[in-house]
C-alpha cells in the first residue's frame, strides 16, 4: 500500500490491479483510513488517467452487491444531479418517467452543507421510509416501476467509506474521484442508463461552466467506456431552482409540478431530464416522442398517480401528493422587503442554502438532525420587477425571524435594468 | 482543519497560526490521523516555504516539554545523523566530546528497515537503559556530561505522532517535514548547538549528493533562523561505515575506536564530527584546537573512561567498553568467498542493511524484536584487493548460513582496477 501511495505521489499511473487492491482493502477494512487519506490527496493533486478512473469505478462498483434488472421486462434508467439549491427534481421526475413506461431504481442521497438531498425532502413526508431492503426494492420496482431509496450498506461499500473520508480531507473536488463515486453507485444499483444533471453557477458544486463541462464529459465518456448508456445536461444554477428552499416546502413544490402548478424553470428542467431519460433507455425513439410521452403522462394524471403509489409503497401518506397542506410547515412568516425598486439581477443561491442550514433545515455535519418544516420561499427570481417595500422572499420558521429575512434580502441583487434572459439547460453532452 | 488542508492542497502558504492549530490538534488528539495524512501528502507534493518550515518546527518543538540546560555551566551540543548502514558513530562520539568539556544530551532513535539505530546498538549491552526520566537525565548530564536516551513521551509529542504516520503514508521524503522533525526533537531536548551528519549515497536515505546538500542547507539555515547554532557535514555513504554491521558488533567497533583500534573511515568521521561540535558550541575556538582536544581526550584515555561512565550510569556493564567479548555474539561464521581476483569497486550498503534485517538483526516493522548478536563483518572495503577464494565478508549467525553469505557476496562489485579514492567528508555547510 505504501509503495502504491508513493507511486501516485510521484505522479505515476496506477495499474488496475493496484487500484483493485486498494479498494478491496477499503471495503474489508484492511487499509487504514490514514493511508486512503494520503492516497486520496495524491490523486486529488496528481489526477488520474481515464484508464485509472475506469479501474477505480469498476473496483468500487464490484466492492459490494450489484443489482441486476435485466429480467424486469422494462428498460431501467436513473438520473443523477451534482446538487444545487432548490433542486427537488427527483421527487417528481422518478414517478413521472415511470409513468411513461421506464423503470426508475433511484439511489438518492442526503443534503450536506448548502445543498439539499432528495432523501431529506422525501422524509418530510410523515412515515416515508428511505431504507428499503433488497426484496422490497425488487418487488416495488416490479409493481410500480419506481423506487427512491438510500444507498444500502452492501451497494458500493468502498465508495461510502471513501466518500466520508473525502468529505473531511479536502479531497471532494477531484474530478476522477467524483466520477468514480457517482458511476459506481449508480451502476451498482443496476440502472442500465443514466442521465446526469451537471449544474454550474453560484449555487452548484462546480462554479464555472468550464469545470462543469469537463465533469459532464468525463462522466459520460467513462460511463460509455464501462459499457453503459449515459448523457448529461449542463444546467444553470445561478439562482435556486423553483421558488421553494427547504424540505417539506420543496416536496410540496415538486408534487405541485405533477398537478400542473409549479414554477416554470422547475417544470422545464424536469421535463427535459425526463425526455432525455426516455430516449436514452429506449422507451422513446427521439426527443419529440419523449417529450410528448412526458406531456401525456402529466395531462392524463398518470404521473401524479405514480407519485402517490411511490409515497404509499414507501410508507408515507399518499394524499400529500395532491394536498401539500398535509406536509409540515413552520407557521411564522417573516418578510424580506426590498429597500429599492428595480429588477432582480442576481440571487446568491449558496447564501440561501447556508441560510437554510442556519435555520435548522440543513446539516453542518452528517450526524445533525434537520427540521423539515422550516423553509424559504422566493417571491421574486432573476429578471422579476420589484417595488420598494415589496417582499422578495418569505422566511417560514417557528418564530419571528427578522435576521433571517435580512439574510435572505442580502442574497438578492437588485439593479435598474433587468439582466439578459438566461438559458436553464446550457448544453447537452451525448458522448 | 478541512480548509487548512484545502489551502495546502491548492499550493497556498499556511500561516503560523494555522500550523500551530494543526500541531496542537495532533498533540492533543483532536485532529484525526486521516486529516493529518491528507495534509502531510499535500505538503509532500506542494512543499513548504521557509517560513512554514520554521513555524512547523516551532509548533512541534513546543507541543510538549522542552529541556533547558542554560544553568548547567557547560555548553551543550548534539549530533544528528540522517542514518546509514554501519553508522555507530554516536556511541563513541557522545562520551568523547563530553570528555573534551562539552555536555552532550543526546536523543537517539531506533533502526527501521535497512538503517540501524543508536538505541538498538546500545541495548546490545546487557542491562543498558535508554528510557531515562527527566530527573535522572539532568543529574547524569550534570555529573558525567553525557546521556544517550530515547525520545521521552513528553518531548515533541506531535513529532512522534506525525513521524509514525509519515512512515505508513509515503510522506517520509519531504524535506520540510524531515527538517522540522529533526530540529524539533533536537531543540526540545535542549541542545544549544547541533552538528548534522547528512549522508548521501546508496546506503543513505538521500541517494544523490544534490538532495543531501539541499537537506543539509535547509537544516542549517532553519536552525539558525530559530536562533540555534548549527552546521552540517555532508558525508559519503557509498559503502557501509566501518567494518561491522549489526548491533552488538557495531557497539564493539564503536568502543574499539576509543581504544585506538577501529577502521580508519569510522575514526576519521567521528573525529571530524567531534571537532565540529567542539567549535560550534564554543569549547574550541577553531578546528585545529578542536581536533587537538579530541586527540588529547583519546590519548589520555579520558574518552574511554567517559564511555564507561555512560554505560554504567545507564545500567550496563562498563567493562564492555574495554572488553568487547562481553557483548553477545552469534558464534557460527559463514564466509562470503570472492569468486574472482580483483579490486572491490562497490559495496551495496542498502543490500547489506536489508540482509541484516533478514538475519533478524533489524526491523521490518516498528514492533519487531531484534537479535543483537547477529551481524555482518566486512573484510574488504572499496579499493581493497582480493584474490579468488578469499573471503570478503563474514556472516555471524546462530547457524551455518550459506545463503546469507551469498547475499553478502552479491553486495560486492569486484573489478579489475581499483576505483579512484573517495573522500568521506564531502562538504561542510556552515550556514
Amino acid at each position: 500500500m505504501k509503495e502504491l501511495i508513493q507511486r501516485k505521489r510521484d505522479g505515476a499511473e496506477l495499474s488496475s490491479d493496484e487500484i483493485e487492491y486498494w479498494i478491496q482493502g477499503v471495503a474489508d477494512g484492511s487499509v487504514p483510513d490514514y493511508q486512503s487519506a494520503a492516497l486520496l490527496m495524491a490523486i486529488t493533486i496528481r489526477g488520474m488517467t481515464r484508464a485509472e478512473t475506469i479501474a477505480l469505478t469498476e473496483a468500487m462498483l464490484h466492492s459490494g452487491r450489484t443489482l441486476d434488472w435485466s429480467k424486469l421486462g422494462r428498460p431501467t434508467v436513473d438520473k443523477h444531479s451534482t446538487g444545487g439549491v432548490g433542486d427537488k427534481v427527483s421527487l417528481a421526475l422518478a414517478p413521472w418517467v415511470a409513468a411513461c413506461g421506464a423503470a426508475v431504481p433511484m439511489i438518492a442521497g442526503r443534503g450536506l452543507g448548502h445543498t439539499g438531498g432528495t432523501l431529506d425532502k422525501l422524509e418530510a413526508i410523515p412515515g416515508f421510509r428511505v431504507k428499503i431492503d433488497p426484496e422490497a426494492f425488487q418487488s416495488q420496482l416490479q409493481k410500480i416501476g419506481v423506487v427512491i431509496a438510500g444507498q444500502s450498506d452492501d451497494l458500493a461499500p468502498a465508495d461510502r467509506e471513501l466518500y466520508a473520508l473525502r468529505d473531511v480531507t479536502a479531497t471532494v473536488e477531484s474530478v476522477p474521484l467524483i466520477v468514480s463515486s457517482i458511476l459506481s453507485k449508480k451502476f451498482a444499483s443496476g440502472a442500465g442508463a443514466v442521465v446526469f444533471d451537471v449544474k454550474c453557477g453560484g449555487g452548484a458544486f462546480m462554479r464555472s461552466r468550464e469545470e462543469a463541462l469537463a465533469l459532464a464529459r468525463e462522466l459520460v465518456s467513462t460511463a460509455r467506456e464501462l459499457g453503459r448508456k449515459a448523457r448529461a445536461l449542463l444546467t444553470d444554477m445561478a439562482q435556486p431552482l423553483g421558488d421553494a428552499i427547504g424540505n417539506a416546502n420543496e416536496a410540496a413544490e415538486a408534487f405541485g409540478m405533477l398537478r400542473g402548478g409549479a414554477p416554470s424553470d422547475l417544470t422545464e428542467l424536469t421535463r427535459d431530464l425526463g425526455t432525455a431519460m426516455l430516449v436514452l433507455c429506449g422507451v422513446a425513439r427521439e426527443r419529440f416522442e419523449g417529450a410528448a410521452r412526458m406531456d401525456r403522462a402529466l395531462e392524463s394524471g398518470e404521473a401524479l398517480r405514480r407519485a402517490e403509489a411511490l409515497v404509499e409503497a414507501q410508507g408515507g401518506d399518499p394524499r400529500v401528493v395532491a394536498d401539500p397542506t398535509l406536509l409540515p410547515r413552520a407557521a411564522v412568516e417573516s418578510l424580506a422587503l426590498s429597500q429599492r425598486s428595480g429588477s432582480v439581477t442576481g440571487i446568491d443561491a449558496r447564501a440561501l442554502g447556508e441560510l437554510l442550514v442556519a435555520m435548522g433545515g440543513g446539516r453542518r455535519r452528517k450526524e445533525d438532525a434537520i427540521d423539515p418544516a422550516v423553509g424559504i420561499r422566493l417571491l421574486r427570481k432573476i429578471g422579476d420587477r420589484v417595488e420598494a417595500g415589496e417582499p422578495v422572499a418569505v422566511i417560514e420558521a417557528h418564530r419571528d425571524a427578522p435576521e433571517w429575512a435580512d439574510a435572505a434580502l442580502r442574497a438578492y441583487a437588485i439593479g435598474d435594468e433587468p439582466p439578459a434572459p438566461r438559458q436553464l439547460v446550457l448544453e447537452q453532452i451525448m458522448e
